[in-house]
């Protein structure tokens, strides 16, 4: 990871020039916090948090903090906190459920009841959290994220994790077309290629959420009425 | 279950009239076998399969067999074969997994990783068969399902288990909704009250999919070419 | 539709049958209304509320002023109506939309931009409420009524239109996998053979959803809070 | 659109740092042309292809003859081609179908049954071509695309059009999840800002699609066999 001031200075050339176009024709408007939140960390496993594996990113000294910290905040208030991990049951059948995504990336070593695939344990999911086994880069896409959360009554998505460039970005995308609020947490996402958090982030920002730093996250969670969730009261 | 006789005799009655006015306007047309078939086997777990659970279900003499036979086929084959339960990771949080449907049926019975959601050892998932937990009653609704089949190229989904007034219906609608010809094995159904398997069948055969006896499901797999996944080949 | 009075009580037998063993599981239960409902009419267009088509359904004596009222009530309080029609872009070319639907039920007759798939004006929807063209039977599959519905924070769907035994059976079992309430209003939903609203209705209120007289549903419209849309609000 | 040369050069560099580590890791496969393609051709609507509008892009001299050319070739063979267009029914209600992508972009401008709005007519949709009407960023997410092509027997899905940074990276990285090959052509993408066109397709190649070049494209849909609709056929 070489040049990495130089590749930043050249990419903030260019995000300035389109924040002035986007800026004169009406994108990167602000999409805002609602008020019942939740906690979606997307792929914060081993083979990504962890060195060694074909998935592992960089950033983890700031990530897993900046995690555990919103966790923290968000356990306070009673709100869904959800994490993704991406496996599959069957990595080397004909029929295997990794469908076509094996022929762009290694998902062959993602394998269901793994180590690897297990949630980072400095940020372990407490009882009442829910993991969901995904198979495709989006929280959402295939998954009973969107009606987990739809179901509690939720209307902010509060993403974190791995990668920016995948399944940070698909989540973020998706989660406004369900209709949720998305929010991306600054310092608490990551990759393992130069350039691509940055890229990701600017794409994000100006279309699809707001990409806001830890520390205005966790004052909004401080600010929030406890969460009441929809689902557990008889209607 | 007394007066099945009755019950039987005053449905036929109805079904007769139905029929009439279908055919007069162009309903129960066929929709036929594809090519490329998979074998979905819905909620064939113990608290359905087994005595002594609420979702136990009656007819198990039958469909547990059929499904048997179904299998032995379709491996001969090497058609794709998933296995659906219902299952939640947690039954009595605040934010659980079960979402509205418990305020409807005692879905908080069907906990993960417990004897009851297992698919029933007689009819066993072999290696690189899918068993997908799902939350919903349609096997398709917030799971993988819909794009593990399209990758694998299938066009008709062979389903059976249970409960056609639930789980079996609702995954015939979505499986033609999403684009693949439905198969209905009547022997490989079933329900827990009396009815509903004779109107749920009767319904779908008149607009979702083709009910079939499983002589003749058996006779059209035997007559398949083997099943190469579309997703195994490099494009 | 002779023997009107056979057919109910040969069902209502049946219905008591399946009432007893449905409460002794913990089966029947009421989903409730929650405080922020929504409207949706299905496939209330003039191939199924006038007479002379393959779509054609009984009952609109009924069903018309039902609808009328429930707008009246919901259009005073500002809720999401939404109402769905089924339409095709093309009806016999090779490739089209109909997909597969078409080789079970005669959706040729269902040609976009005709009168008979206008929405019946005794019901037209006012400005600000929502037509969706739909390809297949669920309101809610492969459209964006489920993300237009999120992004209001509505929680409640209350249901009516035609078909029982197709469309509105299908969109209530996919409201309640999607997280909202499914109310199904008794008066104001319909079909076009003998005895599918009944056993439908009761498939429902089993397992999917309330099943409501349209008394207790104008009640309760008259008791919310007026509507504000989550969207609407900047976060 | 100032300093190109120097974007592109700065890009480049990031570009062949991250090649190496991808090629390293596994990722940067392919995923490959499949036998059963459709053309679906993205936001290439007035709005987007015309100067003047909030949402106008770059590079039609080179997008709209490209798009020309991969027309007359999948019309030689029959194949399905599909046309997204982004537009709202209601545009400044409270509860508009905008949802909640109005506080990002000015979707505002995008007023159903508007010149708009329409296919640009350099690329006139012909008779059995479809065109949807979507309301999020994907071509997929909220219509009944995958369903369409899924009904078809489709298996690879070349993508064109507007705008890398939202719509058409949104739609590759649902292509693949759906199951379909996702292939973008370089020629016949864009975007209305720098950068963003580079990014997005070095991201989609790396991790979701294969992007090629035009005349490879043409060379392909040349080679196969005309398309025979697998909905088409009576099973």
């Amino acid at each position: 990871m070489r040049d990495d001031d130089a590749v930043r200075a050249a990419l903030a050339t260019i995000f300035d020039a389109d924040t002035g176009i986007y800026r004169e024709r009406g994108f990167q408007r602000r999409v805002g916090f609602g008020r019942r939140p939740a906690l979606v960390h997307i792929d914060l496993a081993n083979a990504w948090t962890r060195p060694g594996h074909a998935f592992s990113c960089d950033g983890m000294e700031t990530i897993i903090p900046a995690v555990q910290a919103l966790n923290e905040a968000g356990r306070a208030k009673g709100i869904p906190i959800a994490y993704t991990t991406t496996a599959y049951e069957d990595v080397d059948g004909p029929n295997s459920d990794m469908g076509l995504w094996v022929h762009k990336i290694p998902v062959e070593h993602l394998k269901v009841g793994t180590e690897a695939v297990a949630i980072d344990d400095r940020i372990a999911p407490a009882a009442g959290e829910l993991v969901i086994v995904k198979k495709r880069a989006s929280g959402f896409h295939g998954t009973h994220l969107s009606s987990y959360l739809n179901a509690q009554g939720v209307d902010t998505v509060i993403l974190t994790g791995v990668t920016m460039a995948g399944c940070v970005r698909h989540s973020a995308e998706d989660a406004i077309a369900e209709g949720f609020r998305p929010i991306v947490v600054r310092e608490a996402v990551g990759d393992r290629v130069p350039g691509v958090v940055e890229w990701n982030l600017f794409d994000i920002d100006a279309k699809f959420g707001d990409v806001e730093p830890l520390e205005r996250v966790l004052a909004y969670l401080g600010g929030i009425e406890p969460f009441a969730s929809r689902a557990a009261a008889v209607g």
